[in-house]
């Protein structure tokens, strides 16, 4: 509130302290998770007198119920800053679920605890759909034990699965670096392929749905061009069509450039990546269905292949990162704080397409009660009738969120990615929790 | 030569015709043999009437063999200047090694019989050691069979392994990608590591030399930075003392991030990535060292893991080349071509290294039979004591190597790379030859 000046007689209106903010990431990091927390923070600092301090939970919720709280008003603004073009979760990030309220009240009255002691009246969580879950369990709290505060979910994750959202910050940047690397190994096999190489498998990430196998679509524009095979958790892997479809590419086109989504599963509902290799002791071998699709290419077809398993390099990609998910993923951040100052609780900022050409988006805002616990699958018809590749529809959709680049800066040919200080916030409570 | 006007008395000089230039790519491809390959054929541009036509051969020597030679005089500047930002082997590459002269006299006679008919005088050959040995065997096609032609080596691969030049063009661009990748990565599993991942293992090319996996160490420039371990082919693997070392990074920076070559081997000389996984069906396991670390950590530590395989991504990742090294391709392919104009035969241009601080370096010069056949193995002095990381020295080399961007356009969001047209040149053999 703007002090009041020239009317001497009345002595500046005492305002209450104002509320802090708790800020935390949560599940699987990605390029852009702390754009958002870039996004949160600057917007929180702009608040002024509206808003007190950020605490920002050391490595996620756990954070807050260990009472590990990391003073963000310690950083600079520079660094802040430095956060939209920095990767990972630079507060640390966790996999932990809260339980229902019924099975582990402890559990909210320990959160209570903390937020009381640290006067938190606001509760910014940067997750996916488990996070959207905790996050609306939070928001109930003012209803269910008589504690005031307002409870936004900033969404991220990679897998683009949460609903309503038109997309889900983190997924831009893991598409872009998918598209991008299968077009240059493609490029590469398409050179080697006559005496040497000439199928080559990269698995992505997407253990439930296909979003970003779909993504490495995008390389393909024209008849011919990588990927020639994209293979999708939502088609039931076919060992005959497949193998077929392999030999016809490599007959058509000299090679085969495949993308295949990590949680391809056989006609029995097992991933395929469970599916056959063992280590000598007979232990079956952890991970990778790239391998498995490789030695069935070989024993099968008996073509040269390489395989490449992206795993973490494919969401840490901030030095390829999409231009519009770094901006999504600032926007969805900021407008959270923009949310909550209006009044908003339980709800989650969501990104509106107004237009796919040109492509147009604003924000909205969606309730957490329609957002939590569900998950949108990758529609049928981006996928081709024959299970191979995605269709015009798809590619209007998923072509947008990997437009524009938005480099990190470099010195001496290495990205700056910023480490904060991540001073502790002094304890108030002297009762430790176990988790 | 531009003709004379104004002196109708003299009839302008009839020069003989220039003779034509043969160029291919050999071996495995990098992400910046094309901008050599721009550098060779805009050289020979500029050459004017002292060169005639470029012919390349597609897929590699194997082009000249079957007289499967492409008239690169029917692409536009644009297209070759494309070259220049567009990873892999635009001609096609090859894995083909020309016998030994008294092996296979037939193949030599093929060559010349394919250069006599198309008037080749200038012989460019771009790869790594075991093309430096064709290109020596050419450049003595004038003393064995009277057939006179200039050949010169063109540097090129990702294994860093040629002697004499201080560096290879392409290692420069792969040893950025996976300082890169191993940086993102170790922010991504810092963030991850309290309650999910805490070991995170990349497996990086270099079957015979550590140079690549050393460029992973580059990323680590102060106490506890990614990564925390590099795992060499120089060092034999020992399984306790690697044991001990994860833990020990996992106890005090809460993580570890681990970079190893795919050639890393154990103490009876077998490679570690032949060790172990099987198939279903007890087939060994084709390739991959990481999967067989990662299992490693698991059972004799029962860490959480993750681990990637770049594969191919590495070596094709023009989005995230070196500058320098870009710039190094493109001389070396113009200065083969000034070489060859200076009458030069059996010679490769050279990276020369006048100064580490401030990095600077020249265009010198090798004879080919000072180069054939010959590993530049990484100095023992460039890997720690302890066996797990570079040292102050090994840095100084490599960390030039690395420096700068040097960006490929994009367009909707993905680099713009050229397919040439590649038109054939007319056959003027009758005569096809089995390789």
């Amino acid at each position: 509130m703007p002090k009041k000046t020239g009317t001497k007689k009345t002595p500046p209106k005492k305002t209450a302290r104002p509320r802090n903010a708790f800020y935390a990431q949560s599940g699987g990091v990605t390029a852009v998770i702390n754009a958002s927390a870039a996004g949160v923070i600057e917007a929180c600092r702009r608040a002024g007198s509206r808003i007190g301090k950020v605490y920002a939970g050391r490595n996620g919720i756990v954070g807050a119920l260990t009472e590990d709280l990391i003073d963000t008003s310690k950083e600079s603004a520079a660094a802040i800053r430095a956060l939209r073009h920095t990767p990972s979760g630079a507060f640390g990030s966790a996999r932990f679920k809260l339980k229902k309220f019924e099975d582990n009240p402890a559990q909210y009255q320990r959160l209570i605890e903390v937020f009381r002691a640290h006067d938190i009246g606001y509760f910014f969580y940067n997750g996916g759909g488990d996070s959207a879950d905790t996050c609306l369990k939070v928001s109930q709290l003012a209803d269910n034990l008589g504690y005031p505060i307002q409870a936004i979910h900033v969404p991220k994750t990679v897998d683009n699965d949460l609903p309503i959202t038109d997309c889900c910050p983190g997924f831009g940047s893991v598409a872009k670096y998918v598209a991008v690397s299968i077009r240059e190994a493609g490029f590469d096999v398409a050179s080697m392929a006559k005496t040497s190489t000439k199928v080559f498998i990269m698995e992505v990430m997407g253990r439930h749905a296909g979003w970003i196998a779909a993504a490495g679509g995008l390389a393909a524009e024209k008849e011919g061009d990588s990927p020639h095979i994209i293979l999708f958790p939502e088609i039931t892997f076919d060992e005959d069509k497949f193998c077929a479809r392999v030999k016809e590419c490599v007959e058509k086109y000299g090679y085969c450039a495949i993308v295949v989504s990590e949680g391809v599963k056989t006609a029995d509902g097992k991933f395929l990546s469970d599916a056959g290799l063992r280590d000598a002791f007979g232990h079956a071998q952890l991970g990778g269905v790239a391998p498995v699709i490789a030695q069935l290419v070989k024993s099968k077809l008996n073509y040269k292949y390489h395989w490449a398993v992206a795993d973490y390099l494919q969401r840490a990609a901030r030095h390829i990162a999409s231009k519009v998910d770094v901006e999504q993923a600032y926007a969805v951040g900021k407008a959270a704080v923009e949310l909550a100052l209006k009044g908003h609780n339980s709800v989650m900022p969501t990104i509106v397409r107004t237009s796919s050409s040109p492509y147009k988006w604003k924000i909205g805002m969606a309730p957490l009660d329609k957002v939590a616990n569900q998950e949108k699958m990758l529609p049928r018809d981006y996928i081709t009738e024959d299970g191979f590749h995605i269709t015009a529809k798809g590619r209007r959709y998923l072509s947008p969120l990997i437009r524009g680049e938005d480099y990190p800066p470099y010195k001496d040919g290495l990205p700056q990615y910023v480490t904060l200080k991540n001073a502790p916030l002094k304890k108030k409570l002297d009762t430790p929790f176990v988790l």
